[in-house]
């Protein structure tokens, strides 16, 4: 149960007035009649919008009122007292005016309601009015002036979703591509063993696994900026139903201008806001795009694990960095800690791909309700995505160190080494190698000269874990 | 990225040394080295562990004691300091001292740990010491005795997710079937028209209708309970994997026993500790039940949603409540607010099912590292589903109200009352009547009489809505 | 595309007629104008319903004409012809006859209709007439008698179900849990190093590890079970709606009295028939259960996986079957291909479990309208499991073989048997002597001999593997 | 359980012989011994690749053949002779000759090997020798040449995803968009009432309700376009491991080209190609993109099936077309069915989003062992999505008609048209006006004029639905 809407407030109530009727709501915040009623209605959950959602909230009424003065709809002053208040919401100074849960109206109209509710207040205070007098700031008529919350809160959506991505997750998957990379190229000449089904096979280089782990963090990046696109795609201006019914004409142009202008990213309105109100589409693909960066951040976090898993009963060919943690009863245990941190993180966000799309999939008509529970997931999975990759990256990545014994030695007694010898005599007496190699318990060397297969000059020609890294090699004079 | 990582705490420093070295705490807090590492190593998200799990974690260390004196294990004096630690635990007075986000080791070690720390020095100060002492209690040797994080974080997990399901989210259901039956009971005359695939269809009572939702609800707490035996077998014993290594051959059928007392819940030892610790398939079906009752939770909302759809222009056929409520833009507009958040909360617990089943499939011999994000899903899911039933029953169920004309129109006006013709005319000429009154604009009783299929005086015996709502009138006499 | 919509048939078509107009339809099949009708409409995938679910609307139709019959509402005639046609659906001899995609109407109804036209124009074909005649046996006013499809395809999934974890799942699930706990018994006394965080923990027995596989595949059997109840009761007698119109007072319980009869399936009737037609949560909850199960498999087919990797650069504690498939490019190679499809079929599981969330949860009033849908996914999850267990069991469980030899190596080389040490020096010094050894490149035995920290006799009475595989030898006298 | 496994070949059998040793083959059938092997071991569903996976495999290796020719690394009859029996599994025509099950090797070897050995059968029988002989063309040596199964099967789905999007899916949806797109400027004209949270809201045309759905559509295709760069990226010429072992160094950039040429899609070398065999992430964000389609035509589904409701009591807005299907119990009863077909699909494509993210995130090292299941899921996903689109445009879309009468009775009396009084009296006295009219059943101008706000013509200046379908009419003049 929501721990705020029990909470005793000690400074006494004041009594607001609405359209609605009239309510008590704690002295010393700024919301109102709206805002309290919902308080008390929706007492589920401890889940409350997080701060980037709270600051996309303040960008936006704070773009809104610049956009209705530059178009006439509000007086200087007015605006200007509106932009003030909003400012404070912006810079994370009225955090603990916004009680509402997630769970409220699918619609994000509370929230909204929350926001021009403290605006209005704020605003007349800074006018020098008292706390509800709802002028010369009314809560609906000027500071939400042209907009809908149909359209005011999906805008909202969006500008925190690409602050997100632009300003959180890109930055962090950058870090940790940057650490994957250094580590390929610092082990580029280390010769090791690779593996498929989990089963020894032919060798490769730790640098080339690296790699492939940096360039799986690439391509994410690359995913989140093709849908960019459609995330800087505003349906502000729709208001009510998607018509525009009641703003300015130019209101939707000039919003994103402004919004532009103040933040550096390339938001342009939506051509069709029925679209981006009655639908969350492009929150459902960005989710997919998180979805698949999880995916990507499993692998390598399990390769990790896998590699680095012993210290020496395991594969052990990595050296898991101790972290100063341990098992409560096993003595010095030291574990893949970050490993497990982030792979439990993208259980969570591919967990977050089906809430986004259940609640993606049942808009109706001209509304998606199911908003709150939408931003939700996707400001979660883009912080927790963000911060596991720094994490990862900062803490497991960079400590890691080979264990060259180890990969020398598991290198070294793979039978699968045999397959450079394809080329030379055929896969058949390849197989033979390898069968007599194992069930007699020789090397592959051996087992080849006792078959008859390959002199044994030959084989140490042939067979070169080096010539073995890279195409080509086996296929050439061979000395 | 968390924020308690980075809280600055005024009251300075103390530094305390364990076998990994020594390291600075805030002055004022009770935890120790591991918890302060791990802090450092785990800034990812702003998820900590709910409430019900840190009691769950007072009262499962409080009974780790007092099992470790009956067997003789502690001396009494320091069983009794740790249990007087943990009993603030239990009551919620140590929640600032579980700093620890819920992404950290996938065993949930870094909490076993922090508990261990935090009632170590607890149990210390009360026995006269400064914190850091490490005695006369010790954090491994005496609170951990006999134990390991193994086994004792997936205990805690059963017991939160036990206390979750008898206490809150069962009785928040039949909270909800109380309601639905009510209102079942209250309508059970009102005839209405039913409808499938969404289009007009034969008669039924409105009585029969909530019923409906009221049986989904009460095999929702059936299927709970079906779940319960395996969620009140824990692994408590285990130690480090599964094997009971360094644990009093009794520990886990005391401590069993010890709980039971404490909680009056029926927990008895795990037969299979390894199945316990490795898997935790009992999570993933509670999940699994959990998500049945999303499901069946989202088909009531929706449903009355869709009977509220209106007011004027849609089916109209109940009132969905005036809360107080409203569009910032549309004046005086009532939305069904409580439909939209148990919704919203049906889309999450149904992602979390998709969490859990990702994270309890990846456990990897001995242990499942999964654990800290799997009981976070799941006493999420129960926490929102308790709150918004309760919600839905209580703002919305108990408030709605028939619109009795509505209803009786669009009844009235039905084609498909044709149906009660079929056992006296057969289905083809039962179709010949329906095809003209819908293309000619009729009533059903003049369609049969233009066709002659059926006399007016029969048709009036025969279609009655009141004979249709039970099985086997309209294969009576008629009169 | 639908493939069998463009079949030509060579026979030649013959015209049938019914309330909504004439069509062409091949002549040498069955089904009437609704199905051909369907056929055209519906070219969408190539899914059609498997065997068990045509099994199941054979069963059906048959127990409803004998129930009819026995209730008088159908003359023996007329019934025994609708029973001898229903029987050829049941023995798979009409399976040509259902040529409709599962993707069609929602609610099954061209099924249901499918098989009232299959069965009218076989019926009366027995009965002399030829086909299209719809006399004297009619598809709607008898075939389908007293019901609807909206009842009976929900009945059919239903006892399709029921029969697929009854007759496939639960047996085949046996032998899976037999082959497993078969094995444990075999290496009850294997010792081996147990490994928690992927990494080198303390010892336990093969035995063991092994019997926690079987125990998470004998829960699964338990889940199962206890869903069995609410799939034993049927929906059958709601007709069009819920309320049993048009058919006879006890149409539902003499229905159910016969299908036991028949199947020896303890069936009974839904006693709220608007739940089980409305909503299919027993279906969600089923496939929850089934979920479960795939969730166990995964951890069982991964860990054999994990240990049986190498042959000899991996864990290499098992050794996986050679099955005569290899690698196309590496000679000889061995793979754990069973865990590979197993685990693919349980990812497929874990898909149809949002799938029939997602399915499950967009009921409306009084009709669920993706039952084919649900049945599919969860037939695909009961047949899948059912084969991959079984598949597993006997070529790979039954075939398994431990190394011992590297079973033994890996244990000896342990550092984490020092947690033997905890309850004899406390856990402080254990660490002290861990981290001596791994950093020097020792023995446990030479690090506590130089640390003083333990007495080489004492080492050896203290810490011994086979002490450490139970509960209290650890802290018992030591000899 | 697989019934080809149960297949009786009446032709008699042969023994072919291989490096594992010897079985007996149908006589009639190409595949050789590891495909008869794989066909005893793998039991297991009844799912087989459909034929646009068969065609790529065969796509595939013509392409592998002619670019060993080219690099000189096949001798020209040879290469010949193999290319031309790929031609015949390209053509459809040795569709019998794969038999296995999804459900094998999670690299899909057996059916990598299926095709090397029904070719080398095939090209040898060309080439005038037995079936069996494995000369002159050897399944390894030569129709491998140079390559592995685990590039050549991933390589193959990336084959038949980009076909299935470029040929199948992105038409499809474009059809889709062509009749949504063409029946929006048909309705242009309309005006209805818009709805939000499926209450009464503020007019719009029906023409903006249709262009949504068609906006989404249009997206969709977008999203799609945005993938295809990655899946057009081959992983062909790593090889076994990614390194590009025993192939010539030219080979991948050669083998693209000519797959190029073939089938004018631009298909180019995977940079990193163990990127490409070691995860899957290319078709995980491909079923996101997809999952993201199904959200969108869900909705559309959703919208029609709703406004579609009725016929007479419900919306009724749209007229469902009568397409000769109906209940069978409920005579001439029209459903919605296209909408049902298509949301099926739409729940199936969701949950294969879940089934592609759990394999895809579980590669491991240098291979993904769930390419089978992931495949099979997006092909899958792609087929439905393509043909339940085009049946929806036809069936449903081009066949929808307006009520007009309804409509505009539905306009006429809701009281949300208040909304247009805001700008000029405030959004209060807006209220005010809007709960007198629903309290005392009156027409929002009656109640307007006794409140005293605005007077009656002033009411019909600025209260017209004409003027709140585009932004900026209510703020003017007003006349």
């Amino acid at each position: 149960m929501c721990s705020d809407t029990t909470t005793a407030f000690s400074a006494g109530t004041r009594t607001e007035t609405d359209s609605l009727g009239s309510i008590d709501i704690p002295a010393d915040r700024y919301w109102g009649p709206q805002t309290e009623r919902a308080r008390r209605l929706f007492r589920i959950g401890i889940e409350r919008f997080p701060p980037g959602m709270i600051r996309a909230v303040g960008l936006h009424k704070w773009a809104c009122a610049e956009a209705n003065q530059r178009l006439g709809e509000l007086p200087a002053e007015l605006a200007g007292a509106i932009r003030d208040a909003a400012e404070e919401i912006i810079e994370g100074r009225r955090d603990a005016d916004f009680p509402l849960p997630i769970w409220q109206t699918g619609s994000g109209t509370q929230t909204n309601m929350n926001a021009n509710e403290v605006i209005s207040n704020r605003a007349n205070e800074m006018l020098g009015q008292t706390l509800g007098t709802r002028k010369p700031v009314h809560p609906n008529d000027h500071v939400n002036r042209g907009q809908s919350s149909n359209d005011n809160f999906p805008t909202m959506m969006h500008i925190a979703a690409v602050e997100a991505v632009e300003g959180r997750l890109l930055p962090a998957l950058g870090r940790l591509h940057a650490a994957l990379w250094r580590r390929s190229e610092e082990w580029a000449e280390i010769i090791k063993l690779g593996r498929t089904h989990m089963m020894d096979a032919v060798p490769m280089t730790l640098g080339q696994e690296t790699a492939a782990w940096a360039r799986q963090v690439e391509l994410g990046q690359e995913r989140l900026r093709g849908v960019l696109p459609r995330l800087l795609s505003l349906p502000q201006g729709g208001t009510a139903v998607g018509t525009g019914l009641n703003r300015h004409r130019d209101f939707d142009a000039v919003f994103c201008t402004i919004l532009t202008e103040r933040t550096g990213l390339a938001f342009s309105p939506n051509p069709n806001k029925f679209e981006g109100m009655g639908a969350h589409d492009a929150f459902v693909e960005l989710q997919g795009a998180m979805n698949t960066i999880a995916v990507s951040l499993n692998k390598v976090a399990n390769d990790i694990r896998l590699l680095g898993s012993g210290p020496r009963s395991g594969l052990g060919e990595l050296v898991v960095p101790a972290d100063g943690l341990s098992s409560s009863i096993m003595p010095g245990k030291t574990n893949p800690t970050q490993s497990e941190a982030l792979t439990m993180v993208c259980a969570q966000v591919m967990g977050n791909t089906t809430t986004v799309t259940v609640a993606g999939a049942q808009g109706h008509l001209e509304l998606n309700v199911f908003k709150p529970v939408i931003i939700q997931a996707v400001l979660q999975s883009a912080t927790l995505l963000a911060d596991a990759a720094e994490s990862f990256a900062e803490h497991m990545v960079l400590k890691l160190e080979p264990n060259r014994e180890r990969i020398a030695e598991n290198l070294a007694r793979s039978l699968m080494l045999v397959t450079a010898l394809n080329p030379r005599i055929g896969y058949d007496k390849a197989v033979a190698i390898g069968k007599k190699a194992l069930a007699e318990n020789l090397t592959l060397k051996e087992a080849a000269q006792r078959l008859g297969h390959v002199a044994p000059e030959d084989f140490d020609r042939w067979v070169r874990p080096e010539d073995m890294v890279t195409p080509g090699a086996t296929l050439d004079g061979g000395g």
